[in-house]
């Protein structure tokens, strides 16, 4: 197939972004998939920060990391995501390549624990900051879920809101796939257009 | 930037489809901007055929053409897209390797001329009959003048309809731009996923 799953093209596009050397955070950790992901793509010399609430989550990456060997390079935070910009050492603020965001719940955890826009917004808006200019943000949205379409809907009104100027926004969907997750791609501009 | 463009993403996507020696459809040639681009990637052993209503636009293409001189590896029709499965020769019928479609009105000419849902879905089911497996389709979507929103919309929902077995599409938009335009890709499977 030429057209990408949401999951791939979420990583082919941080991909072009991030590169060896590079700092990212994985804004909603999960199982580890992303965080691996990024800590294999910023190499040995890069960092990456990744957030859950879970500690489920957090071990579950944790043990993901150690398998790969590549637990050295990340810093995970037992913290909600909208509190990065807290968290994260004051020498990567306006340095972060790439950040992720996969919304909704925990695979194979507690479904009632969701992302929620009151704190997603929050977290957005901060990783909007943090990014340097060229850098990238994923944000897998998820419709299946009680919740799901309404955070969904506060996300893409808080992109329709940035500055054009400042960023260049892309929204995906697959009109003929029921509940498939949609990606929002937010890349912050080098310069004005 | 990363992100493309909607006219870009669409160049890039029917450019992974189409290679030397293919046959693709301009479904509305318009100024013959993506016939010209069609013809170029098709090559000297390949097939275009392109559809417009307007002879204004026909010629202009046809000059466009010439001056590449292309314009022996192309066909173009003055009929409405709805009867590309009519005009086109036998042999490369369910051999279309690509289509390209950029609804509303031609550029620099009657702005009360445009495509209308009426005709434009049932060419899109021509056009979705017409490609081989593992062909690709590009809708350029518009919504900033009167009935492009009508027409977007009753592009999606025929989108939405697409078996997905049989086809994988994507909805491209830039939330954060004004009436930019939105682009939707259809995937032909080669097989049942």
């Amino acid at each position: 197939m030429i057209l990408p799953s949401i999951l791939s093209l979420s990583k082919q596009l941080i991909r072009q972004a991030l590169h060896p050397g590079d700092a990212a955070v994985d804004a909603t950790v999960g199982n580890g998939h992303d965080t691996l992901f990024l800590a294999e793509t910023v190499g040995a010399s890069g960092l990456v920060f990744g957030f859950d609430i879970q500690a489920e989550a957090l071990q579950a990456a944790r043990c993901r990391l150690e398998a790969a060997n590549l637990e050295g390079r990340v810093t995970l935070f037992k913290e909600s995501h909208h509190r990065m910009a807290d968290c994260l050492p004051a020498e990567v603020h306006g340095r972060i390549k790439a950040v992720m965001f996969n919304l909704g719940y925990l695979p194979h955890g507690d479904h009632a624990i969701i992302t929620r826009p009151e704190t997603t917004v929050p977290a957005l808006d901060a990783a909007a900051r943090l990014l340097v200019p060229g850098g990238m943000m994923s944000v897998v949205l998820y419709t299946g879920h009680p919740g799901g379409p309404e955070e969904s809907e506060a996300v893409i009104r808080w992109a329709k809101k940035l500055s054009p100027h400042r960023f260049q926004t892309m929204w995906v969907q697959l009109p003929n796939r029921n509940h498939a997750p949609s990606l929002l791609a937010v890349e912050k501009r080098r310069e004005a257009p």
